[in-house]
């Protein structure tokens, strides 16, 4: 394919693409498909020659679309939003045809430039301390992680690094192993499980301080387990506060977290995940009062600000501690600048050596949505959340089952967990809306997470007379 | 932005990248600016109301692209290629506003089930053995990871946790600290600097074992080493071969190195990024015999099969060691199939947890292709590499300095280390080629691959009348 075909099937597949989403609301949310649907429906190995762009075209929707979960569909209520926006689209072509991958500053400045700057705009979109912007000699910075994961994962390492080399600074004839066998990590017991695998890849313990009754971390639980292990020669060294947790966006209480990492030398990460993107708007930005006290900070705008996957935000107040972790330098990839302390080769403060050029996404869509555009996407989103928690409220048999602070209701029937589970199966088999579970301590809950771009209150009314028509047909199944 | 306007804008896009992709060879290939260049161009903030889309399209010649390195200009023959296809591109506009987040086999089964078969159609190209492939009933199985950092990391850990597992079934009194303290991986010292890395992470020693006047590591080595470790009470684990590395594209001996791994139950991960993809070709397929002593295998196709960043193939024998390491199953990623038995959750073979649908990609770029395109494709750049060592070789001031089996010619001045730094120092001031060198043993050596999708013998006779000025230059300058 040459650049002149690819002119006329580029412009064929922007026509899909707009085709796709204009008309996704008339697409069936999940798909009817059942686990190895897909092999018997294509060859069993590659064509020797060439394909014309006319099958596959029409193979999308023969093969493909039949097994696809629209997550963008107005009736999609699962897990939580991924971003899909038509100028991150746009960039997206552009940061492809580009195609550096930008591992240092010279294998392409602009990438790592634009990435600096970009982080710079958002963290003060989020009015983050000063401390956590590169600016022009910060000690601090940003960078676009590829999910909120590898961000724990890098802060769990650096904070790992750290205090290994400060006890052998102190001690040293003390091995890294002997100190590995002590470490100790900790988060709520509400954290995403990408905290627990961190622990586990890190090769430390990582404990689940138990959350209160809001489903919050508080002083007390945290003191209490720092207090026992230091009582039985264990070190504490880092803690994940969440703000926004998958379960239920609950929030772990940052004001009283915070001053007892600082105080007892323990790495303060912050994963805001989903949430992170509401604190742009003034009204939510209390939600993130303690940040000042966190050594990294983390969200995702390829969730919910409109920048499509994957686009994982951190910051670090240090960058050096994060760099300092795994700091590799072959001679391939030396350059003349890399000395010079005022630029970065983000290949040292991530898991993976190659990147994209993702800020382009991030640059079209602060331009051109404005801040006040971004702003009035997430009021929308939380404005339509209340109206679902609303409804709910004004149905008896149900009851809310967290506070909603954001785009996320957890509701339930009022009884078992066996007629939860129930009404769950029936509404995902009916496969109007698309819905997901959580475990609050013992209660199977459901969670209604707004989600689309184009979700609006008529798909959350639709939903809700669907959600309660299904009740009507699980309570009556079991009167019988 | 809505769907008509993105029409509309998508349809200039395309035209942009057409325009930038047939236009490239007259751009200068490594930029002008210096570390800073960006920040002073653009605001301080993200503007609050809406910047239009002319202004952003109008930004990006006058602020991205004079930073850019153009990865894909014919002139550009420094690090390892990074693929680039128009059918890439097309299928990366789907995956973009599909948008899913294939995590687990119901958040999107075409995203997973395509990616299964796909791995598979690769894996014949390669003539994989049997035992990688996933059928419809194998215990092996392909994925797609973001890196071969990532690919090598994974089976780190899941190399990792089987030697924890079993010596701690045979001595369930052992700690994993005790274990991992004596655990110890080895790869050749040529190896890619993200094998330490991963060794780093692991928290495990990493031992470069010396290789031969090929460049390549060889049983004497590896088992002197692994028999001094054993007697000195540590326990080799873990294995890294490299197939083509990055310095000069030299090739452990996996005939030797193989069966020595398989007799010490010490897990083998061939690391083939960049040269992987020739091995579509039956006349480099014999570089990949011994691949069955494996336990897994990884390469690039976004590097050299014209699959864009990012698409890093990975395949195991065993699933269920990469899967076990760290399975996690929160109530939110439950779904009703997922104890079915051939269904794939890709989230357990990862380090993150969100997955873009890349194997559209794949999909577009196999058929679009066939076999015999690719085959083509990488036959011609093995043949410009030649064309370029045989000049090279006509010209007595000059020696090659490995041998060259696939797109990449190490080459050098007869002489000091000085004189050649100066001759890249000249070549990539005068920024006509971009180059970047490397270390093979005590020579500073000069690296030349053949990158470009439109590279053809023109560009490669260019950039050589090139190289002999600036050497006549650097050699003229030192007789001074």
């Amino acid at each position: 394919m040459n650049a002149s075909e690819f002119r006329r099937r580029g412009k064929e597949m922007v026509d899909y693409v707009a085709n796709y989403l204009e008309g996704i609301e008339g697409r069936q949310v999940y798909p009817d498909v059942e686990p190895g649907y897909l092999r018997p429906l294509i060859p069993a190995a590659a064509p020797q020659e060439p394909d014309t762009f006319e099958d596959i075209i029409s193979d999308i929707e023969k093969i493909i679309m039949p097994g696809v979960t629209h997550w963008h569909s107005p009736y999609f209520f699962a897990y939580f939003p991924t971003a899909s926006s038509y100028p991150a689209m746009l960039a997206d072509m552009l940061c492809g045809a580009i195609g550096c991958i930008g591992f240092s500053w010279a294998a392409s400045p602009a990438c790592t430039e634009l990435e600096t700057v970009m982080m710079d705009w958002l963290g003060k979109m989020l009015e983050l301390p000063e401390a956590f912007l590169a600016g022009k000699a910060g000690e601090g910075g940003g960078v676009i992680q590829g999910s909120a994961s590898e961000a724990t994962l890098m802060a769990l390492l650096a904070a790992r690094t750290k205090v290994i080399h400060r006890l052998q600074a102190e001690s040293p004839d003390l091995t890294q192993a002997a100190i590995m066998e002590k470490l100790v990590a900790y988060s709520s017991d509400q954290a995403h499980s990408s905290v627990e695998r961190a622990g586990l890849i890190g090769g430390v313990k990582l404990k689940a301080i138990p959350s209160d009754g809001n489903f919050a971390m508080r002083a007390s639980a945290l003191q209490e387990a720092l207090e026992g292990d230091k009582a039985a020669g264990l070190i504490p060294f880092f803690v994940v506060a969440t703000l926004g947790t998958t379960t239920c966006c609950s929030f772990d209480n940052l004001l009283e977290v915070g001053p007892i990492c600082n105080k007892e030398d323990v790495w303060l990460h912050i994963d805001a995940a989903y949430a992170g993107s509401a604190f742009i708007c003034p009204e939510f930005r209390p939600l993130l009062n303690g940040v000042e006290f966190a050594d990294s900070f983390n969200f995702n705008p390829h969730k919910w600000l409109l920048v499509n996957f994957d686009c994982s935000a951190m910051w670090v107040k240090k960058r050096a501690d994060l760099t300092g972790a795994f700091r590799l330098d072959p001679t391939y990839l030396k350059h003349s600048h890399q000395d010079s302390g005022f630029i970065t080769d983000y290949r040292h403060w991530q898991i993976p050596l190659g990147r994209r050029f993702r800020s382009l996404k991030m640059w079209f869509v602060f331009r051109m949505y404005g801040v006040k555009g971004l702003q009035a996407y997430i009021r929308k989103h939380v404005q339509l959340s209340h109206e679902f928690e609303s409804l709910v409220r004004q149905d008896p048999r149900f009851e809310i089952c967290a506070e909603v602070t954001l785009g996320l209701v957890c509701f339930r029937l009022k009884g078992s967990n066996k007629v939860n589970e129930a009404l769950l199966q029936r509404i995902n088999s009916a496969k109007k809306i698309h819905l997901v579970p959580c475990h609050l301590r013992d209660k199977f809950v459901l969670r209604f997470a707004i989600c689309s771009r184009t979700v609006e209150s008529a798909h959350v009314q639709v939903a809700w007379e669907h959600i309660k028509e299904m009740a009507a047909n699980v309570l009556q199944a079991e009167r019988k």
